[in-house]
C-alpha cells in the first residue's frame, strides 16, 4: 500500500507503471501528492529512471546497529535487538550521465520557511564536500501545505547554512522561490528532478 | 576492536591515524592482513581517503526489513524484529576526482580460483550498468590464503560472467593475474585501490 496515492474522487486514474523486471505495477496516480509520502514519490521517480535506463539512483538503507540476532532455522536470521544510527551521509545517491548525484530530501509543514534544524549539520557538510569533489549535490524540499517541491543547489544551501550561524536559521519560502528550482510534478516520472539536474550540468 | 589488526610478534607497530574529525585513532598495523577482515581493510582505506580529502567512498548500510519497533522511552526506539534483505546493489559507492565509483568486495578461501557463485547475479548486472552509465565499477577479490587482493574491472568481470553461462563458473587465479590488477597493500592507505582507479581514469 506504500506506493498507492490516495486521491479525492474524480481526479485519479490508473496507469500501468513499468518496473525493473519489465513487469507492470498498477498504481493510482493524480496530479496531487496528497497522502503520498515524499519518500514514496522519490522512490517511484527513481524506479522510473532505472526502468527506463535514464539514471541509477538509489535510496541508501537506514543505518542500523545490530545487537542481537537469532538463528531459529537455517532458512534465515531474525534480528531481535537493533538501534537506529544517525546517518553519516545523505539518503540518496547514484549516477546520471556519468555524473555522481547525491541529495537529501526533507519535508516541512511550515508554510513560510524551511527550518535548517530539519537537516543534520554533517549532512549539509557532506553535500558541500560532494560538490567540492566534482559531484552534483542538492537538497529537495517538499512544502506539504503548498504541495510544492523545490530543488536547492548546494552552493545556495551553503550560503544559508553560513548565514544561520549568525543570523536567520531558516530559508524563507520567498528565498526558495528565488534561489531554488520548482520541481515539475507529473505521472511518470512522478517528480522529474533530473530535468533540473540537466540544467545544472549544462551550466557547469 | 573491529579496526585492530592482530599480528605475529615483532611485525606490528603503532601509527597515529587521522580520522574525519581531525583527531587521531591509534591502530596496530603491519604488512600482513592476517586476522583483519576484508571489510575492515576497505573501511580503513576509505576513512583514510575521506580524512585526507582524497575521495568520498562509503559502505552502504546493510538493508534490513524492520517488522517491529518498541518505543520504551522518548530517548530511542528499539528494533525488536527485523530481517536481512538481499542487497539490490553493491556494498560500496562514492566519488573520486568527479567520477562515480561503485564496487563490490568478496573474499575466498579458495587458492586456485574465485567462484562466481560468491557474487549475486544482480550485483554483477548492477556493476555492468554502472559501467554503461559512465561510472567506474569493479570487483575487489581477496584471496585469503595468498593474502592477495585483486581489482577486476567490470569489462572483464562481464566476460567471465558471460562465459559462466555455458562454461567455467569461476575465474582462475591465473586469469586474475592476467586480467586483474594486484592491489598494493600498505599502512596508510591500507589497500590503495584508488591507485589502480587512477590508471583506469588515465586510460579512459
Amino acid at each position: 500500500m506504500k506506493n498507492m496515492i490516495y486521491l479525492k474522487k474524480g481526479v485519479g486514474r490508473m496507469v500501468n507503471y513499468p518496473n525493473k523486471k519489465g513487469s507492470f505495477k498498477r498504481v493510482k496516480v493524480g496530479h496531487s501528492n496528497r497522502g503520498m509520502s515524499f519518500e514514496s514519490m522519490i522512490n517511484e521517480t527513481n524506479e522510473y529512471y532505472l526502468a527506463n535506463n535514464i539514471a541509477m539512483i538509489h535510496k541508501k538503507p537506514i543505518p542500523i546497529q545490530i545487537v542481537k540476532v537469532d538463528y531459529p532455522s537455517r532458512a534465515g536470521a531474525v534480528i531481535k535487538e537493533a538501534y537506529y544510527k544517525v546517518p553519516s551521509t545523505t539518503d540518496y545517491n547514484g549516477l546520471y550521465k556519468g555524473k555522481h548525484i547525491d541529495f537529501e530530501a526533507k519535508e516541512t509543514l511550515n508554510k513560510t520557511s524551511f527550518p535548517l534544524s530539519n537537516i543534520h549539520t554533517h549532512q549539509i557538510e557532506h553535500l558541500i564536500d560532494i560538490y567540492k569533489h566534482g559531484g552534483i549535490s542538492f537538497l529537495l524540499i517538499f512544502f506539504k501545505a503548498k504541495d510544492e517541491i523545490f530543488l536547492l543547489e548546494t552552493k545556495y544551501l551553503e550560503e544559508f547554512f553560513v548565514r544561520s550561524r549568525s543570523g536567520r536559521k531558516s530559508i524563507s519560502y520567498r528565498e526558495l522561490q528565488v534561489c531554488g528550482h520548482l520541481v515539475k510534478e507529473g505521472i511518470a516520472p512522478r517528480i522529474d528532478y533530473l530535468d533540473i539536474v540537466n540544467k545544472m550540468i549544462e551550466k557547469a
